[in-house]
């Protein structure tokens, strides 16, 4: 095939996106009707709602509700151009990006490339655990998840049916007590109405937490509400359990006797994206590319660095956190310091303005923070609701959402219970880019 | 893993129906409520509606809304059980049914396995080209469309370009007619508004029919009305066109010179699922089995074959066609003949009462010809929507496709335009049971 640079107007500056993820939508939309080609690069054709991902992992919502075409996103802005296609390296000499399908020159890089899932080099829940990262990931739990139903609806050694039936999930920040409130939710229902030979008391859930407290980032009274809340949805906490290893039926504990599970949701960590490794310079423990307060890199005002890619401190000194709100302001931040540099002015340094946290555990209970205000229960729960109906992209998506909700909660049901016949096994790769396997 | 045969009540015999589609799913249900035991064994957990099949792969539904758990569907039916499992062999001395996972022995067999795509013993076909017969074809046809246009939008080559973007469609009956209508609409929408750059001028949307005419199996007119409208659609149609290879880039033709194509849909066979071949007698050329008229196989009145999977005669001693209702009816007579030689009495013969056929070429068009009425047109859209939208299983489903339908009449839009990155690339396995890959 012979590929080419895409075209350009030779006047215009090129400001090359890599990422569609939240923060490289709003740095793209910020540059419309400015004085640059922008061409937005990503190895999925989609923006990924990743908030909800937990939902579609737990059969509550379909895969395309959470995600929105790229192009349909951005088809109003016409100094913009999309690219699928995955960055593998980059030269920040000759400003060049490579992939599979030829080079990309830019004048002006932002790189919202996001975070993959980071098993803190455990390579046995690497091969064998499952991270949430991705649609793929999404739809492979899914899979995973209602196909120890089906293994355990005949396994007639009551040990493997016991292990077929015990949900792990690692990690008690919001990631992990969202998913570990789905999965409690699911197996409830499917067993009960689902698998009528199968024995409740057989089936365990259960959140594992290395500290001694959960959604550490709030207040220590909404990560205690968020414990009673999952334990009165049947789902066991555990805390100082420290994974070890895990090999796809066991987890090894760290000072405590093993656990047999068939399934390991790893919700423990994040890093950067590994393309960040190519800078060669200035990454964190989390692989994240320590950045200027203005986001731009260190001898290369023309690049910058936002979202979970990013190690950005907060006017006190403090990292921010990989959360979507830090990635959409930082976005729209480095759009506008792109335009003061290409002014010849120096970028500001960006300042965070915290919207507040929550964190559903299920039907009718949340947790949230905002500002000097805790909510917990059913009215979290509505805001929770809101929030997240008013922030996915597209009339369609939210509509069908809403559908989906309100068919649940009306029927006690989770309406996505498919088994993907292709869906890969178990296992997390550590390599991927905006959300998308690599 | 330990796994035994599925806990049964001794003295009520057991009935075993392969195959949760059309067939499968009226013979289980008419078996509700009498003194038998039935296992519904699937390779997947859902039930699909096939023939909304092409709308998942043109991006106009998701696959979940045409897709339903069949533990969902059957859940209040006591007598049944339901194993996901896929039958790779069968002993009809023995009664018993092989799978990976263990043997499943019956008393009386309904062998509803549906059928898979069939090249003709064409192997660069089924090496490059796409069928449609699963859930994980339309989803591939899917990603497969899309990507054409993306790469076509950075090819500065012409010749490639014109070949990325050729969609051919092989086969003039129902399918190729409807697949090829919806690519045609897909095509000239997205060009239209998600690629500014790429000349409508350079995509192609061909359908190949070997013979003389459209829908052979209905009245003359109302194949040449599907040719009229395909090609107000922008569809070009070719008659006498056989095809005798396909390298991914080049369909070669019998008579005609090459055409150059990056994408082929198949639509032009289907067979017997592969499964038959293990009766070791009496298969037609599609690897039908030849069924008695009560549906039973000679010599083993114990085993009945419905649907695709059977070649049965009407009373004038015609081939059934491979249709849902055709199936569904014979599901139904399966279950009361299975009844009646547990009574000790012979199977009735099945006879057909045909509802009728349709088909829709887009927006607006569709022709349908039900006894002596034949529609065309608005009408025969509006009757087309109306019976899919009924015929579609859980209140969910039918709310959701009809949420997607407006939209699209509403907004000229398809809403499913992913990629999923995980998509395997084109080619056609020939080894298939009731709609899944094997």
């Amino acid at each position: 095939m012979a590929h080419t640079e895409i075209q350009r107007s030779p006047q215009r500056p090129q400001v090359v996106i890599v990422g569609g993820g939240f923060g490289g939508l709003r740095a793209a939309r910020a540059l419309a009707n400015q004085p640059v080609d922008v061409l937005l690069v990503d190895r999925n054709n989609y923006h990924l709602f990743q908030p909800l991902l937990y939902q579609v992992a737990t059969a509550g919502l379909a895969a395309d509700e959470i995600a929105h075409p790229l192009r349909a996103i951005l088809r109003g802005q016409d100094n913009l151009r999309f690219r699928l296609a995955e960055v593998s390296g980059l030269d920040l000499t000759q400003r060049r990006l490579f992939t599979a399908t030829g080079e990309i020159r830019y004048d002006y890089l932002i790189l919202a490339v996001g975070g993959v899932t980071h098993t803190f080099g455990i390579p046995s829940v690497a091969q064998h655990g499952l991270g949430l990262k991705t649609l793929e990931d999404a739809q492979r739990i899914r899979s995973h998840l209602l196909r120890q139903f089906e293994h355990a609806a005949h396994e007639t050694d009551e040990a493997r049916r016991r292990e077929l039936l015990t949900f792990v999930v690692v990690g008690g920040g919001p990631s992990g007590v969202e998913m570990a409130g789905a999965i409690g939710e699911l197996v409830h229902m499917a067993v009960q109405r689902d698998y009528p030979n199968l024995r409740l008391e057989e089936v365990r859930v259960i959140l594992l937490e290395a500290g001694g407290a959960l959604l550490p980032a709030l207040d220590a009274t909404l990560g205690q509400a968020a414990v009673s809340a999952l334990r009165q949805k049947g789902v066991e906490v555990r805390f100082g359990a420290a994974v070890t290893a895990y090999d796809g039926h066991r987890i090894q504990l760290k000072d405590q006797p093993d656990l047999p599970a068939a399934t390991v949701v790893w919700a423990a960590g994040v890093r950067a994206h590994p393309l960040l490794d190519a800078l060669g310079c200035c990454q964190d423990r989390l692989g994240r590319a320590q950045v200027q307060p203005s986001l731009q890199l260190e001898g290369h005002p023309e690049v910058f660095v936002i979202g979970d890619a990013a190690a950005a401190l907060d006017a006190q000194g403090k990292l921010l956190p990989m959360v979507a709100p830090v990635a959409m302001q930082q976005g729209e931040h480095a759009a506008r310091n792109v335009l003061r540099v290409l002014d010849g002015q120096a970028g500001l340094p960006f300042t965070y303005r915290d919207p507040g946290m929550m964190a559903t555990i299920g039907r009718n209970q949340a947790v949230a923070q905002i500002g000097s205000l805790r909510l917990r229960g059913f009215l979290a729960w509505l805001a929770w609701l809101g929030v997240h109906i008013l922030q996915l992209i597209g009339f369609r998506n939210r509509l069908l959402v809403l559908v989906d909700w309100a068919w649940q909660y009306i029927s006690y049901d989770r309406a996505v219970r498919l088994i993907d016949a292709d869906a890969a096994p178990a296992g997390i790769m550590d390599a991927e880019i905006n959300g998308s396997r690599g």
